[in-house]
């Protein structure tokens, strides 16, 4: 057993800690951004700089131009580039186009990754994945797909209605999730500059640190020739998963340097601010909360570690992905949470970074599954493994 | 003991429940409001009809214009207006003025009444209440005071900076807190379109739930003559106290009815909602957080209760209110994080109104003294109390 | 509303209290007591204590030989009585026998009564209550029921075992659940001391403060006369609702009165011992955990108050009966548990009550109805609320 | 970074399983044991088992004769021993022996180690460690010793009363800490058949795992020739802290394997138990459970391996041992709470394992530092830290 960052990945944690705090950090108030996001004019900067520095789509393999990392190497990449809201962006990292790319990897032909994949790794264009739908659609539980695919042709025709579309504006193409007549789903590939893809509203969402905000995406007609079928046609459950335990492990990665970051600014407060008659840290009661800080972002560190580790062996890691996403998104939003009390009327006004993290934040413990399906799938999980253990049930 | 409401505190819960759902809650999405909270516009029309209901500044006096509430009577009224997040500004309950029209009852002289309190129970007017300080100020612990009043022939000139200063812009008047040159505090009113008030900027807030925002204010050498000093000089700090007991009790008032309102919209999402088969809430996890949901509502309303009615009793109920305070605070944002939870995705945007609920509440746990201040008084008045049961301590 | 309680009440109160000081606590540690629970010896003191204060039975009917009291005047004396881990015992007004009281009062017979109820409210008997059962018999699902009766001539046979059976051992009947051969249930009245009966073993609990313990009985072709059995045939699963809320609720009342005891402890505790320079109580960390146990206890009470009220008022109460008994049952736990902690190495040995409670204590999350069979009956009862108020659901 | 165990540690991982498995186990209702622990007829029995199997004091060094284990190993093998709460004692590296050998390895003389450690570490005797005593003595706060040593002669003459000292009761030898005039601290070596060592009793404590239980020990006139002095003179605080560091998170690694047998009963329960028409295991509320029980005790392994690998890269770990010991006792806690609650009944008595788990662990949160005092010493390191980031504080 080892905890020891190899000498490699040191310097790169190294380098992308300086480079968020020197290149992005001061660009965090930029005014190219709103309530939706950062504009794609401040996104581009963003990623000419990380470009710059070398540090651009580093997840992607080295064929493709990224860094080829493994999942420890991201573990620690991303925490870094996590640690100010718009590092993610800067390094084309964030979601969705961080699990996209890595889902092209795995999946798509030779074709579809020179058209769609390789000005993406490139930080030229941006993607979206379209699967989420409104009731009674795929919502946490994706077999409720409504979203049909039917054949038409020599390709197909889809239509239905997707909502919580992140990136959807602005971004070049998307992923979609379709019901085929047999019931299985096919994941398809489309620019979104055609007529069938109707982009009918960006939803008002507590977050903000995702260009292009959460859109609202209508599909009428669309066609889709059989070439833009992404894998085989039918696997589509199957790729969400191959998409799905890596990202909700990014999520935990990325959000850990948000939480870190809130922590940071707490442990500064709480040495300045006096409060009946000494320094607020002095207080048991604030001390204390920031010993639990340290628990959990210490807790949290150690479950994306291990997964990663596991992920780069080999192992698919639903049930530690799982795990792991549950108890990074409730660690670190714990942490966040006390973060605000701790700063007080500052950290509900945006006098600090913590109130725009505590919003941005709330979401993670939804996406990629709430946390009441992961525990409900590691239940069946746990049940299972001690039948097999015993044999069948008593 | 006896739980039952009179009849005549039913009827007026009712009244108000009726009004609120038909008069208020079809102006929610009134566009005349931003981030800092509801346009004056907006706020007008809202008096308007509570005005017209009878239903305006139920907590004045009957001398004054008001219905003369009691504490328990206010606990169901304010409950009922506080199901909407425009409740409580329709009928001029909402804080700061709920609180300063309570101080001015209680302290303030004739003429200052007239002057000052007069409009404001009307619904003319507005007020703010300046007590809180950029760091090394008056925060959690208004001991720091700052902002000083030294002596100026019959008068007084204050200078100071107060932060935090909810519904300052637009504002008629301000009572702002100023310690003396012996250290003691004194409370001064002030219209607040003088030269030596300036409004420095609003904060971005978490909330948008005030009139006015939160400003920043600075008080530039202004003059405010000794007929202006509210009640006697050197008892501010005794004076906030008056102010405080009761002002944290209506705030557990009016944010039960938020959570209620968030609670109604996550039960009626669980029962529609399908996933896995069934309705969300047919699966235990999601009928578990309704069920917590409830018991938190039920002890967040009886501790109200309970106060309101030792209130009512002439108990000055310091302790009381600091633990309802700390247990509303903490109840109620948890029956709005789970609400949040159930409604997954529509729980961070603007799809449903827990959303808003939520980022307003956040800082219910915060002002009028932070959770760990409260159980701090609460518990050095357990110990006081062990000890005088005890004689001195061994 | 009122929460003032009647001079008589009052007056109960008081002389409950002055009773379990004086006359109870001092037989605490009386040798005449194991791990099973007080002997009879003792018990029989106790309750002679209790006789000649004119407290016995207090929850028997006047006509009966108890004082009648409300289940608000319940409310306020057991939580007394339990104060010490005796009193209950030494008022009868313990379970099992509280709620077998209370059920034989609704239900038996005039001749039941007088055969089996009369010298039980003298203190002269005691009883059981047969109801859970092995697996896979009932347990926190009733319906689970094994036990069976079937008809014999102008009786009944019963066959089957139980577990768990609080206070059998010395007990002098026992009200026994079992089903019909028309799947209802029934329930039965029989004495202990016939050959029907086999008491296989006490079982080993955390718990001592039971007068007689709980044990595995097993009935072997047990007849029962018709003219014994309870109210109608076919009847028990009705029963055990009228048994049980109430029997919930009275629960909810003694544990409150041992987990005050418990808090008294630590706040005295921290009263008195130095840690790093002052006493425990003037830590933070120490004194938060003062603060929540006073608002544990406090919810605890309210909760109780408001749901014996409303049982005053003849509703039936299942709801809220489930509700006190979750929010009761855990606020209390979590109250002697921050005492124990409190304690130190004091809490977790017999030099301090608090272990003796703690030990006690712990099954109350579980018996009559585990915290979580209690949550999932509200969240049916919620969502059935909001489909009666909304029409069917969409 | 790596978690894969070496073949060598899987080896002894499978062997220590399999050894307490069919060993252990089988004798965990051996008659042998009461209230306050273990018998020294089945200690010894225990021993002899180990040391067949040659796995008897697997900590010590390979030159006392134990195996050298490296931290890393120890977490590996400790964990499998505590599965059975006879395991450490079987091993002998149950507390407080389990520190003093540590403590003995890397302070005591050549001498003192022929004379105490070589008989121990071959499992012939037992030790216990004097420091914690009654009030107004050391407790949670080492600082306020009250035990003194004053010099005799060529020794020292110590008086004074401990209490908690385990395994008191059939130890050969104890290490007693005592102020000495100067006010510094320092250990001292005894054989406990000393008439100046008085056992006034053993304590009634919620636990029975530990071999002698719980004294109450009185030094009388105690003499110490200067050659049993433990270390130096004056550093009796020092090597507190030596001893304390790693038996923290021997301690965590112990309970993790009590944890982990309640959960697989828990496990096992849930799968067979039926409850409202499918098995326990098949409801939310249930799985949640089982969930959260698999997220603590991974969370709990994961700060242990961490630490331990970090005491292994020769780091003193003060501020890492002091997290683990908090997050451990906690997460190790709530598992063992949660499989009470699933067992129902069966939790709350001697049917299952889980109920001794439960009686056993509840003072893990308290000894070794209780977690407030742990959450106060990361504060103010975390404080500290932040300091020398900084400069001064501002």
């Amino acid at each position: 057993m080892n905890f020891e960052l190899s000498d490699e990945l040191k310097t790169l944690q190294r380098t992308t800690r300086d480079f968020i705090r020197e290149q992005i950090m001061p660009l965090e108030n930029d005014p190219r951004q709103d309530a939706h996001g950062p504009h794609a004019a401040l996104r581009d900067e963003l990623v000419s700089r990380a470009r710059a520095a070398g540090l651009l789509t580093p997840h992607a393999s080295i064929g493709m131009g990224g860094l080829g990392l493994s999942h420890v190497a991201k573990a620690v990449m991303f925490e870094e580039a996590g640690y100010s809201w718009l590092g993610p962006t800067a390094l084309n990292i964030h979601a969705p186009d961080e699990g996209n790319i890595h889902l092209m990897e795995e999946v798509a032909s030779a074709a579809q990754k020179q058209r769609w994949l390789a000005p993406q790794v490139k930080g030229f264009t941006r993607s979206c994945f379209a699967m989420t739908e409104p009731s009674p659609g795929a919502g946490a539980d994706p077999g409720m797909l409504q979203t049909t695919a039917t054949r038409d042709g020599r390709g197909y025709r889809i239509n239905g209605t997707k909502w919580f579309i992140t990136g959807a504006e602005g971004a070049s193409y998307v992923i979609v999730m379709a019901r085929m007549e047999d019931g299985t789903a096919t994941m398809f590939l489309a620019d979104m500059d055609q007529p069938g893809i109707v982009h009918e509203r960006n939803m008002d969402a507590m977050d903000r640190c995702f260009t292009g905000g959460h859109a609202v995406l209508r599909f009428e007609n669309l066609y889709v020739p059989e070439e833009d079928v992404l894998g085989e046609v039918g696997k589509g459950f199957r790729y969400a998963q191959v998409r799905l335990a890596p990202a909700r492990l990014t999520h935990c990665m990325r959000w850990l340097g948000q939480a870190r970051r809130a922590h940071d600014a707490a442990v500064d407060h709480a040495r300045r601010r006096q409060a009946f008659g000494r320094p607020l840290a002095e207080h048991e009661g604030v001390g204390f909360m920031l010993a639990d800080n340290d628990m959990d972002l210490h807790t949290a560190r150690l479950h994306i570690w291990h997964t990663a580790w596991m992920l780069d062996q080999g192992e698919r890691c639903n049930f530690e992905s799982s795990r792991a996403k549950v108890v990074c998104s409730e660690a670190e939003w714990r942490v966040v949470d006390r973060c605000v009390q701790i700063l007080g009327g500052q950290g509900v006004t945006a006098e600090k970074e913590v109130m725009r993290i505590f919003t941005d934040m709330r979401a993670f413990r939804i996406y990629d599954g709430p946390s009441e399906v992961h525990r409900w799938s590691m239940a069946r999980k746990i049940v299972q493994a001690a039948d097999r253990h015993a044999g069948a049930p008593a």
